[in-house]
C-alpha cells in the first residue's frame, strides 16, 4: 500500500534522439511495480487479462511517459491520444496510468472489476487517461482515425498511438480503418500490435493464421518489427513514426505472453484467467521483493469500505450549435426527407461557419447522391469524409469524432448504417458519444432495391441502444426542424428518412403543419387532425398518406382523428393519457409491426394502465421488388388500402 | 419476344484445354442478347444496375457455361456453385440464367423489380440459379465458403465460383473470409474481381484507393489480372483455378462499365441507373439489329397482366435429426446452461453419427473453452471450425452452411453473436437460412468483463428478424431439451445462455421441472408456482432467482405464482388470456427492461385487450464490472432485491 505516482519530466518526449538513462532507470522500477499490480489486481478481483497486460507493458510504459500528457489536466486540449484497441488489457493501462500520476493506486488495485468504481474489466472512457472504451476487438483504429480528424479540424498538432492486439488483426473492420488512415493522410497515426502469438484459444497460427505483416503493407502503411520489451527500440520506433509525416507506421512489436512471470511466459492460459494463491506466491518469491510489497491483506479492507477512487467527471464536449432559420416547404413542394436532410445539413454549417472551419462534419460510405451530402461536401471540403464501403469503419471513427467538439453525421442507407453497424453504435453509446445517425431509404422507399436494402426494423434495433433518441420525420418540414434541433443538442440521435418525393403535411387551414409556431419535441403527439370516433396514429413517411386517408374518411362523415409521433420509442405520459378514451387507435409505420411505433405505442399505453383496441398496420414480412407505392400496396399501406382499413376497423369498434 | 434459352453442351467444361469454337461462337451471339436484355429490362424497370451488369457479363458467360449445372434440376446435388457477391448485378446474372435455359425471358424482363415477381433488384435465392440472396456487400465470399464446407461433409466435389464486384472489396469482411478459406483449405474456391474501377460514386481510386490484389495474395491467395472480356482467357484462368488443389485462387479481370454500350463505357452514370429513351434507342442503334427485337411494347403488354414467371419452388434442404435422449440435471447438480448445451451438442452429434460424419456442425470464434464445444470438437474434429475473432465472416459462413443440410450452430458471446452480427443474421433469414445462433456471456452474467459484454439486447435485437425463434432457457434441464428442439427444426433459432452455474429449477415436489414428462414448446407459460395473488414471469438466468424469492413469499403466505416464458417474444393467445385476472404481473429477465420480455407480454396483453398492472424488472443501463451476483444486487435483480421489490408491488395492488 504505497502511493507510487511519479509525473514523466518534460524532457521525456519523442523529439529525443533515444531515452535518457533517467528514463530507463524509471522504465525498470516502474515496470517491476507494474507487474505487482497486475498481478495484484487481477489475483484480488479472481479474473482479468494478466498475460496480454504484461506482453503489452514495456510498450504502455514507453508510450505513456514519453507522450505530451498531463496528469493533472487529462483531457488537455493539446494532449497527444493513446487509444488501446485491445482493451482487455486494462489492468496493464491502469497500473501504467496510475504510475504516470493520474490517480491512487490503493482504490486502483482494489476496486478493479468492482460495480462501485470505474476500473472496469475492459478499459472505460470514465478512467481519465483512457481515451475510448474497447473491449469490442478491432474498432480501435477506427476511433483513433475519429479523433485524428477531429485535431486536423481544430488545428492541434499531436501524435495518436494506437496500441492493439495481435488476435484481433483478424477483425476485417482494421484493414476498413488503416485504407481510411492512408487515404485522409492521417500520417499522425502509430499503431502497435503486440505480437505475443497468443489468442484466448491457443497460438494465433492455430486459431487463424495471418500474416499480419503483408496485410498492414498492402494497405500502404509502413511496416517496421521491433523487441517489444526493449524499450530503446521502442522509443526509436514511435520516434521514427512520429517523424515521419508522409505515411503512418504499424509497428510490430514481438512480446512474450506473461513476459516476466516464469510460469506465465509463452502460454495462452494467462489471456483471460488470474494466477492462483500458489502462483501469486511463486511470482512474489520470483520478484525479489519483500513479502509486505505483496500483501493483499490491505486491499481486501479496503474492497469491504467500497470506496470508489476520486476521480475527476469526464467533461461533455459538445460544440455550440446555431441552427439558422429553418426552410419552410410549402403545400406546393414536393421534395423528399433525404434533400431536406441536406439542405438543413448545409444551412447550419453555414449558420456556424467561421472560414473553412464549421463544427459539423459528415461521413458518407459511398452514395453522397442518395444521402443528398453533395452541398456539405462542397461547402465545406474538409468536413466530409468519402470513406468508402466500409461501414463498420466509418460507423466508429464518426462515433469517436463526435466526441470532440463536432456535430458528427453519419449519413448512410438503413440497411447499412443500423443493420450492419448496430455493435459499432453500441460502443458508441457506451462511450458517451453525440453521433448523430442519419439514415435515408429506411422502410420498404428504397426504390426497386428490394428486401436486401429494406430496413424495416431501425426503430426495434436502435430501441436497444439506451442513450439513442430515434426520430423519424413525416415530411421535409419536420425534417428540417427535427435535424436543426439534434445537431445542436450533446448526445446520440437517429433520423431516419424514406427515399420518395413527399407531401407536405397541411393543418387544416391548409398551411404546412410542421413550419410556422411548429417546434420540434421529443416525445410529443403532434395532432394534425382531431377526431373523436377514433385516433391514427402515423410516424414517417406513412403520415402524409394516412392524413390523406383519414381526411378522405372526415369527408365522408367518419370523425376520426390522425396523430404523428415522430419519436415512436417516446411518447409523453400527457398524450399517452389522452389516448385512453380513443375508441380505437391504429397505429401506421413504414417498419415492421412487431418492433415498431405499434409496439411502441401499446407498452406505453399498457404501462399506464390502458386497454384500447389497437390495429397495428406496417410491415409483415420481407417485402419484394418494387416502387415505393407498388411495393405499399402490396402490403396493404397505401392511401386506398389504409381508408379502407381504418374505416372497417371503426365500424367493427361502433 | 423470343425464347432465346439455350442449354450449354455437357462438352463445355472446365476439363477442356481452352473454349471451343463453338462456344466462341455462343458467346458471342449470346451476349448481343443478354446485353439487349439488360437494358430492356432496366430500361423497363427505370431502374437497376445496368453498368455492372455489362462489365460482369463475359465472366457471367463463362463461368455459367462451363460449369456443372443443370437448369432443368436446378439444385442438383453434386452442381457447381455460383455465387454472386456484388448482387446488384441482377440483370447479367438472370440473363445468363435465362439463356442458359433456367427460365424464359419474357416474365425475366416484363417482371424485373415488380412485386408480383421474384426478380428482386439484388439477386435472390428463390430463383433458380441463384445460390445466394446478396446485395448487402461484402458476404458472398463468406457464403461460399459456408457451402464448400457443406460439399466437403457430403463428400461432393465440386467448385464454387464467386464473382465480385471491385468496390466492394473495401469492405473487412472479405478479408476475414479469405483467411478462413485459407485456413480450411476450401481450394475448390474461385474468386472473381469484376475490376471496371467504377463504383456507385466515382472511380475507386477516388472513394477508397486501395490495392486489392496485395490483399488477397497478403492472405494467401493465388492473384492472376487477365482481360475481363476475353471468354479464352477467363477459361483458362478458371481451368487453372479448378485443377489447382492447393490454393484458392483470386481472379481479378480487368473490365470497362457499361461493355458493348459506347456511352455507357468508363463512366459511373450507370452504376445504379437505367438508360434514358433517347439512349436506348441510341443502343438499338448501335447493336445493328431490327428495331422489331428491342421494341418494348410486347413487354408492357405483359407488366400489364402481371403474370409471374413459372418458377420451381427453392427445396427445404433441413436434415433428419435424432434429438437423442434427454439428460436430466437432478436438484443436486450446479453447473450453467453453456455446459448443458455443449453436453447436448455431443449427445445430437452422437445420435446421428455415421462414421466420422454426423449431420450437425458447429462454429466459434476464439471462445471454444467458453461457449463449451471442446466434446463436440474432440468428438467431430471435421464438423467443428474454429474461424477466429472474425465474427462477421463467421455468421454469414454458417448460415450459408446451414442450407446444405446440416444442422448449423455458431456459438458465441452474445455481444459478437448477436450485436456484431446483426446484419449477417438478417440476409441468412432473408435466404430462409436454418441457422442455429448459440450464444453464451448474455445479459449481465458475463463474469467480471463490464458493460462492453455485457449483452443486454438478444430480445430486442432478434425480435426484428420474422425468421428468427428466440428461446432463453432457465436452467441445464431447459437447455438440454430446447437445444434437441432447436436442431431437429428447420428454420432459424437463437438460444441465449448466461456464463454462471444456476439452480435445477424444481416443482412443488422437489423433482426437477423442466424433466420427466416436461417437452418444449414455443410460445408456453411454464407454470413452476401457482399463485392468486399476482404472477411473476421470467426468462433465463434469473428464473431461479425469481422462484427463490417467490417461494420465500410463499412461505410468508403472500400467494403469489411463478411463471416462466422461455419463448420471450413468443406467448400464445391462451397464456396470454390466462394472465388476465392476474391481480399484477411482475416481468424479470436479464435484458434491457424496455425491449425484451417486460416488452413482449406488455405487447401481447394489450393485443388482446387487457390492462394488467405491470412491473417491469430488468436492466436500466449499461452496467459496471462486477461478479453476476454483484451486478444483480447493483441493478436489483438479486434474489432479495426480488423478494422485496415483488413483496412492496403485491402489497401496493391490495
Amino acid at each position: 500500500m504505497t502511493q507510487q505516482n511519479t509525473t514523466a519530466p518534460a524532457s521525456w518526449t519523442w523529439d529525443a534522439d533515444t531515452v535518457s538513462d533517467e528514463y530507463l532507470a524509471w522504465h525498470e522500477s516502474t515496470r517491476r511495480n507494474c507487474l505487482r499490480d497486475i498481478l495484484q489486481m487481477t489475483h484480488l478481483a479472481n479474473s482479468g487479462h494478466p498475460g496480454g497486460s504484461l506482453s503489452s507493458l514495456d510498450l504502455y510504459l514507453v508510450i505513456y511517459a514519453h507522450s505530451k500528457l498531463n496528469p493533472e489536466d487529462p483531457w488537455m486540449h493539446d494532449r497527444d491520444r493513446i487509444v488501446v484497441s485491445h482493451g482487455h488489457t486494462s489492468p496493464g493501462v491502469y497500473s501504467v496510468l496510475c504510475h504516470r500520476g493520474y490517480f491512487d493506486r490503493d482504490a486502483m488495485i482494489s476496486s478493479f472489476r468492482r460495480t462501485y468504481d470505474k476500473f472496469e474489466g475492459h478499459i472505460e472512457r470514465d478512467v481519465p487517461g483512457v481515451e475510448w472504451t474497447t473491449g469490442n476487438l478491432g474498432q480501435g483504429l477506427s476511433a483513433a482515425c475519429g479523433m485524428a480528424l477531429g485535431m486536423r479540424m481544430k488545428g492541434i498538432d499531436s501524435q495518436l498511438f494506437v496500441p492493439m492486439g495481435d488476435g484481433e488483426q483478424q477483425k476485417g473492420q482494421i484493414a476498413e480503418a488503416r485504407r481510411f488512415a492512408k487515404k485522409f493522410r492521417l500520417t499522425n497515426l502509430t499503431a502497435i500490435i503486440d505480437l505475443n502469438r497468443q489468442q484466448i484459444g491457443g497460438r494465433i497460427e492455430d486459431i487463424m493464421p495471418q500474416d499480419i505483416a503483408a496485410g498492414w503493407a498492402a494497405d500502404g502503411w509502413k511496416v517496421v518489427e521491433i523487441d517489444g520489451h526493449d524499450p530503446v527500440a521502442i522509443h526509436r520506433a514511435c520516434s521514427a513514426s512520429v517523424r515521419d509525416k508522409e505515411t503512418p507506421h504499424c509497428i510490430i512489436a514481438k512480446t512474450e505472453m506473461g513476459k516476466g512471470v516464469s510460469f506465465m511466459e509463452g502460454t495462452h492460459k494467462y489471456h483471460g484467467v488470474a494466477v492462483s494463491d500458489e502462483e501469486y506466491a511463486i511470482a512474489q518469491e520470483e520478484s525479489g521483493e519483500p513479502a509486505s510489497e505483496w500483501d493483499l491483506e490491505p486491499f481486501k479492507r479496503l474492497i469491504k469500505a467500497e470506496k470508489p477512487a476520486d476521480l475527476p467527471t469526464l467533461p461533455v464536449t459538445y460544440p455550440v450549435i446555431q441552427t439558422g432559420e429553418p426552410r419552410t416547404y410549402t403545400a406546393d413542394t414536393k421534395t423528399d426527407n433525404r434533400s431536406a436532410f441536406g439542405n438543413a445539413m448545409l444551412d447550419v454549417g453555414e449558420a456556424n461557419r467561421q472560414g473553412d472551419f464549421t463544427p459539423v462534419a459528415a461521413f458518407d460510405c459511398d452514395l453522397e447522391g442518395s444521402v443528398k451530402l453533395g452541398a456539405f461536401h462542397k461547402a465545406f471540403p474538409g468536413h466530409f469524409f468519402q470513406s468508402g464501403i466500409q461501414e463498420h469503419h466509418t460507423a466508429a471513427c464518426a462515433g469517436a469524432l463526435s466526441v470532440e467538439e463536432v456535430a458528427t453525421v453519419f449519413a448512410d442507407f438503413g440497411v447499412f448504417g443500423v443493420c450492419e453497424t448496430y455493435n459499432q453504435h453500441r460502443l458508441s453509446d457506451i462511450n458517451h458519444s453525440h453521433l448523430k445517425l442519419a439514415c435515408t431509404h429506411i422502410g420498404l422507399d428504397v426504390g426497386e432495391d428490394g428486401r436486401t436494402h429494406q430496413c424495416i426494423d431501425y426503430i426495434g434495433v436502435l430501441a436497444n441502444l439506451f442513450g439513442m433518441n430515434i426520430i423519424v420525420p413525416a415530411d421535409p418540414n419536420q425534417t428540417d426542424r427535427a435535424l436543426r434541433y439534434m445537431l445542436s443538442q450533446p448526445g446520440m440521435f437517429f433520423l431516419g428518412m424514406g427515399r420518395s418525393k413527399l407531401p407536405t403535411i397541411l393543418d387544416t387551414s391548409g398551411a404546412p403543419f410542421f413550419a410556422g409556431d411548429y417546434q420540434f419535441e421529443l416525445g410529443r403527439l403532434d395532432r394534425i387532425r382531431p377526431g373523436k370516433a377514433g385516433t391514427v396514429i402515423a410516424t414517417g413517411t406513412l403520415t402524409g398518406r394516412a392524413v390523406e386517408a383519414v381526411d378522405r374518411l372526415r369527408a365522408d362523415g367518419v370523425d376520426v382523428g390522425v396523430a404523428c409521433l415522430a419519436t415512436p420509442t417516446c411518447l409523453n405520459d400527457e398524450d399517452a393519457d389522452s389516448l385512453a378514451n380513443s375508441p380505437f387507435i391504429v397505429t401506421v409505420e413504414d417498419h415492421s409491426v412487431r418492433t415498431g411505433l405499434g409496439a411502441h405505442v401499446a407498452q406505453a399505453l399498457f404501462a399506464r394502465g390502458h386497454a384500447v383496441p389497437h390495429r397495428r398496420l406496417g410491415v409483415e414480412q420481407y417485402c419484394p421488388s418494387g416502387s415505393a407505392e407498388a411495393v405499399y400496396q402490396s402490403q396493404g399501406l397505401d392511401t386506398d388500402s389504409l381508408e379502407r382499413t381504418i374505416r372497417d376497423f371503426a365500424h367493427s369498434r361502433r
